[in-house]
């Protein structure tokens, strides 16, 4: 059985404003309608003997992650949550646990959440080679054959050729200054380390075991405590904060002396940077990439981005990345996104949130979406899915106002509950008790306008909640 | 008597995206919290001997014109409504007749509501000179001395000098070539014509009567059939749209051999374009002039304009201007944003509306916002002025919902009459007939929730309405 293990690691700081703490680059449908970890699900879920991903990614995200892995409809193989971030060693061993609780022999197809892949023929060739290998026990990285000298990845160096396809791992390189980058591209023995494996998970224990025993024994400890909530695997938070935190490249990879390398050529980009995003998309005669309401006139080498509702005009520039979004808009040189790092710390210095949350934040039961605050009021636009409801709740300083837009909502005030349809409001007063449920089939879209003296969401007091948060 | 006449024509269409059709440049605070209109009545009326300035405007911005004469608190000579644009000279004989059925003795003191005055002192003196010279029976005109060789403007050369101060206008030229600017401002004796000028009314109207009879007629007729409607007055449409369309420069002062010039240096700017904006704005030692919410990183020479609650990050940028209103942002190299104009004849030809309405607007009771649109929603924020109220009205085709968030709001719906207080919301069933009127002291401020299935402007019909509009 080849089990996808996808790690939705990566904060994707450089994609700032579109990319935020609370939902993060891989997430974001940033090529096409669907996000990269939808893509990397969809891409994984069709290989041959391919059976249920796991997904291991941080207990913020999880509700993100089980919607996204429902949209997609592919069989999942579990979500483990990481209580704590302890790198990729740490996350690969609990994917290889869960696997092997399926199946002894599973193989795993590791691969991190962030990366577009534009040649699935030649990944799927790859991948053919790689468990062949995998079945002779060897433990194969993917190394991509570089395009230019880049400075921002590791490289593989190539050694012995292999019976089945592949070589033997020469060695492992930092990342390179750009001299050096040049003459590993003009060599041509040299691949980029996109961080993509495949391995029998029984071998990846198995040199753990030799190489990092206290990891090993730490995420035992962790997963043998685990319990299953929904599709989610919680794990022993205190024992996993006990692992060593470190990287596979280090902990095994390095180590072993069974690491193959299996090159290949498949479109592979991990979109650090906008400049990056801007080189992988369509772009028209004049080199710009525009998505959303964008009018441009004398413009040329720019990613325009905006964003719903609103519109970027652009007027005898060149070579500029302009990424709107509902609270902020990034105006940047494209050749200095590198730096959008630098502008996210200085949010963080500055005590903002910017860089943490979108105005739009995804809860277990739906989404709300904060359109308008004044003095005295907040507007927020919420959607309660279909069966879900939000906790029975209520708040010391604060009058609700609910419009349903669409769909039936079953509405708790105190001692009542009645429906609320399409065109219906009702007010929920200081105080009282209440909860919104949608039994119905459909979405309810609703708006919200909050008034009062203090609109913050801390004043809130939950006293039954479906998902743990009471 | 000195009677002030604020002109306030112009589209400043350079200065979109917040200059718009609906509030154009005048009304706008570019500089400073109060608007250029502003501006320019707080300067006229502590001249002195001012008395009641006379606003010329168009019918469209009636409003706009009424509440900020009320915000600088002067008193009014009355604004007269240009029922259709017939330029400069026959607008000056419609305030020259109004001004002479105060004071048959009037001096008008002519100025385009949308110019910068820093250095007021000098621009004081050269009136006191400009008024002397009216006593003479001369058509006084305001000559700027040139700091630059600028090509967008007309010049004024000065001829003999008059006892009194001033010179004789030798000749008006029409926008130079670069060369001939230059010359120009080398000669000294060259100033820009600001559109400023000083005269006895009842000069001006002799004047009009040899050069350009039929627009005196015109315009005499149009005036003696004008009513007044609380400060408005409002003339004949036919008889002013009989009036010949031209500039008071074509049909008097190029004609009169009574023309004299009062060049001055009084910090003039029309602010014709962001970049002009830019220059006369205080600015940081990277020669940036940030307003807003505006976060810069090794950004140089630009202009940055952040709207309400809304943040712009700038990385690596120089010499660009970035103006963010709540539905548009422009983007532009500074040195084109001549051609700004470009971009809003391209929203006029995809037959959008961004260049002609802001999304915030007034109307005779007050402002609304639409702050969010949906499918089958749309979320206004409204405020009513004290005392003011909002038509009776009907919609076939949506429900509106209203919270009141500040103020005490008179709700009339169908048969009842109702307070609605803060915090409290209201439903108005599709049909109804309704009406909110404010009957406090403080504005009321409420948001509006509108569901149904279509939600145009044009779904109202108006049974009664206090500002002649059913």
């Amino acid at each position: 059985m080849l089990v996808p293990v996808i790690l939705s690691g990566g904060s994707g700081t450089r994609l700032w404003p579109l990319s935020r703490k609370n939902q993060p680059k891989q997430f974001l449908p940033l090529v096409g309608e669907r996000s990269l970890y939808e893509e990397t699900l969809r891409r994984v879920s069709s290989l041959p003997g391919a059976d249920g991903s796991i997904t291991v990614c941080s207990e913020d995200h999880r509700f993100t992650v089980g919607e996204q892995l429902q949209a997609i409809g592919v069989k999942s193989g579990g979500i483990v949550l990481e209580p704590v971030a302890r790198n990729t060693a740490p996350a690969i061993a609990l994917a290889a646990m869960h696997a092997l609780a399926r199946d002894s022999e599973a193989t795993l197809l590791v691969l991190p959440a962030d990366h577009l892949i534009e040649d699935e023929a030649a990944f799927r060739t790859a991948i053919d080679t790689a468990r062949t290998l995998a079945d002779d026990g060897w433990l194969v990285t993917f190394g991509i054959r570089p395009d230019y000298p880049e400075t921002g990845y590791g490289y593989i160096l190539s050694g012995d050729a292999l019976v089945d396809g592949g070589h033997r791992v020469a060695r492992f390189v930092e990342k390179p200054d750009l001299a050096t980058a040049e003459r590993y591209v003009a060599e041509g023995s040299y691949a980029w380390n996109s961080g993509m494996f495949l391995f029998k998970a029984q071998r990846y224990l198995d040199e753990l075991a030799r190489f990092a025993p206290a990891m090993l024994d730490a995420v035992r400890a962790a997963y043998s405590s685990a319990s299953k909530d929904l599709d989610f695997i919680r794990i022993d938070r205190d024992a996993f904060a006990a692992s060593p935190n470190d990287s596979i490249d280090y902990a095994v990879m390095e180590k072993t002396d069974r690491a193959a390398v299996v090159p290949v050529s498949c479109g592979w980009s991990d979109i650090g940077s906008w400049s990056a995003l801007w080189s992988v998309a369509q772009r028209d005669s004049d080199g710009n990439r525009h998505e959303g309401d964008v009018i441009s006139v004398d413009t040329r080498g720019s990613l325009v981005r905006a964003s719903d509702r609103r519109m970027i005009a652009t007027l005898g520039v060149e070579d500029l990345v302009i990424i709107d979004t509902p609270d902020a808009t990034l105006v940047a040189r494209k050749d200095r996104v590198q730096d959008v790092k630098t502008l996210v710390d200085r949010l963080a210095a500055d005590g903002r949130t910017e860089h943490l949350l979108h105005r739009k934040v995804y809860r277990p039961w739906g989404s709300y979406d904060s359109i308008a605050v004044g003095p005295r009021f907040q507007v927020k636009r919420i959607v309660v899915k279909p069966g879900a409801a939000l906790s029975l709740q209520k708040h010391a300083q604060r009058a609700e106002h609910w419009i349903v837009v669409s769909g039936t909502a079953e509405v708790t005030c105190d001692e009542r509950v009645f429906e609320l349809h399409e065109n219906e409001s009702t007010f929920i007063p200081l105080g009282s008790v209440h909860r919104l449920r949608n039994r119905g089939s459909e979405p309810v879209e609703l708006i919200e306008v909050q008034s009062g003296g203090y609109l913050g969401e801390d004043d809130i007091v939950r006293l039954e909640d479906v998902y743990g948060r009471s």
